[in-house]
């Protein structure tokens, strides 16, 4: 009877649960290896340093940390935010709104742009629960094909002359789920088709601080033309902690009024007592130091997933190298849904992530994303061993 | 340049940036006595407890306290959340969603109900931040007139016949802005014409524990056949802390499952660190002996501007004679708008939120929502004594 009650709407109806969240939600026993989320490694977490970060907002800003504050965030969050961000690009602190965390940001610049049926240009593969935020405002998502160095400037140009896009969703660095980085040449190239078009981006960049090795790239809102035209989105989820909710977004001019507005409807504000923590860890801690350490640590685990990968994939299998972030994108080939896979593999104490719901469209079903940051080179190992039985390799 | 890059969606093109939040915004001005925000006395917050209680957080949980969780809600939140609603409706704590407060409450049950040009009917006047987050989704919102009691059933019965609403939202209890509260008579009419009609319920009750005086009278989801027709909105905000955005909502069903979803999309998650302190803060302090001495200073707020406000208020105009909650609204009556009143109020010292924006459709410009719970009574007199200056009484 209940489920008559309530006549969902339409954009809803095609909302599909996060399959990570799904497969997340079941892994309560204790002797599966999950390569399935893109989890931190929690003993990383600089524990004591949030315990202060805490116990410093509640005794020096006092009832402040409890109150109502404004919908664009705490000055000194902002304050913090603008001065990392300005390392790669020229930042002021009226540039930032805050966000609780950078899902929210995907969600506020989607429903501030987009009409139902409207197109957003997605890569091929790209992030699963952008997916969601974009499904939930009736956006259409086409994919553009990309090669290792990241999405191809031609296809975007055909697909924007073709499709007429609100906006194109990129993550350029280390990106979910494929690990891959775009080069600065093709930022370059991007930017150019970009400008030269008319067509906003949304730059995600949860990871691009966990870099391992190489050269790092700024983001492409640092390319000439693009830093107004562009919304950046940060977080503070993977290099600090995911469990604050704190992340931000640079954009220039009217765009940044209107996200604050919506953000007014969606939520009011982001917690003040989290801002401000997060913005005093920021402000005293050696977050660099932090990431280098975990860096070293997935660095490794990395490492020993590339090497039992090499070891154990099929002739014709193929695996992303990825300079940092925490994600390994496999593809076997052939004709074998990984997703069909999934339930042996949980059942001998393994679990992945299927590849199709990365796909906004025409999935490639034989793939899947692996994480390499919760567990030990040793578990990795074992893990792998595991996924190999129930592949069959 | 940078205002064509964007083009916005039409549903947010009819956004308006909340009037509360931007006369907040400008009263930087120490002189000036606000009876604008309904912001609580952060003078009665009980920090230490919650000092305590995140210190415990990240002491006793741990990583868990900084890590990703679950979409749904921690569940010793969630049993404590629902601890509290039973004591007016039998509640499971499977039946809690956690909120990052109860604007996302409002936020995700539109965007998983309406359509664009769905119809939401709500109160005359009803809670502006609520036709915010209806708008967003591109909701026609429908005012259902009423009387000293609440929402009138014939009125509403009618509307439904004619508009066919997804939704009916309410705010029963010292509602945002009248500071009414619905009778149990008048609860019961209401429910009888939801279920005969079966249009489900969006019932906000964040101010109801707020009570200085009079019975409590239990939510309208508690009459027979609402609960499975009814999501209620609970939070933290005016009892405990607006800083730590933390809310819930009850719900039965598949709807449950559907705000979980649509909640993956617009934020993943509340924050964990805030969820737990909370909690703690639940099962460890007497949240009631710290009502009962909020209700304390507030009652003597109340009385003090329904003092002032009888000394003053010229022949003819009428104020509400809250039980509870923060608000008292105030009709001046004639032709004359009290946004205009404003500016000048400002000047001399005073702020109030004109009543235009609380009204989905037909505002009556004559009225004006008093806050009485920020200031001391004397401060209170004060205010209306320029506020009495500024309109010319």
């Amino acid at each position: 009877m209940t489920e008559d009650v309530f006549r969902l709407s339409s954009r809803f109806a095609q909302m599909k649960s996060s399959p990570v969240r799904d497969i997340l939600a079941v892994l309560g026993r204790g002797d599966i290896i999950s390569f399935a989320g893109g989890i931190p490694d929690p003993t990383l977490f600089e524990l004591a340093d949030f315990r202060e970060s805490f116990a410093y907002t509640l005794e020096n800003y006092g009832p402040r940390a409890l109150q109502y504050a404004s919908t664009i965030g705490e000055p000194e969050l902002r304050e913090q935010a603008a001065k990392r961000m300005s390392r790669h690009l020229p930042t002021e602190p009226n540039q930032v709104q805050v966000t609780s965390g950078s899902q929210e940001g995907l969600y506020l610049v989607a429903t501030t742009l987009v009409d139902p049926g409207d197109v957003i240009l997605v890569e091929r593969p790209t992030y699963l629960t952008a997916v969601q935020a974009f499904t939930l405002v009736g956006a259409r998502m086409v994919g553009v094909d990309s090669d290792e160095f990241g999405m191809l400037p031609d296809a975007l140009d055909d697909a924007i002359e073709t499709h007429d896009p609100k906006l194109v969703y990129l993550i350029p660095t280390f990106q979910n789920p494929t690990g891959r980085t775009m080069s600065a040449d093709r930022r370059a190239a991007i930017a150019e088709v970009l400008v030269r078009t008319g067509v906003p981006l949304l730059e995600d960049d949860p990871y691009g601080e966990l870099r391992f090795e190489g050269e790092s790239v700024p983001p492409i809102a640092a390319q000439p033309g693009m830093a107004e035209r562009t919304v950046l989105l940060n977080s503070a989820s993977k290099v600090m902690a995911p469990g604050v909710r704190v992340g931000w977004l640079r954009a220039e001019g009217q765009i940044l009024r209107s996200l604050e507005i919506a953000k007014q409807g969606v939520g009011l504000q982001t917690a003040v007592t989290d801002q401000l923590a997060v913005a005093h860890y920021l402000a005293t801690y050696d977050l660099d130091a932090h990431i280098a350490k975990v860096a070293d640590v997935y660095r490794t685990r990395r490492d020993a997933m590339l090497a039992g990968l090499d070891a154990r994939l099929p002739e014709g299998a193929t695996a992303t190298r990825p300079e940092g972030g925490m994600f390994v994108w496999v593809r076997i080939g052939g004709d074998v849904d990984s997703a069909l896979i999934l339930p042996k593999a949980v059942d001998l104490g393994v679990a992945f992530v299927p590849g199709w719901p990365f796909y906004a469209d025409h999935p490639d079903r034989t793939t899947m994303r692996l994480s390499f940051v919760t567990n030990s080179p040793e578990m990795i190992d074992e893990g792998l061993s595991r996924l190999a039985t129930a592949w069959g390799w």
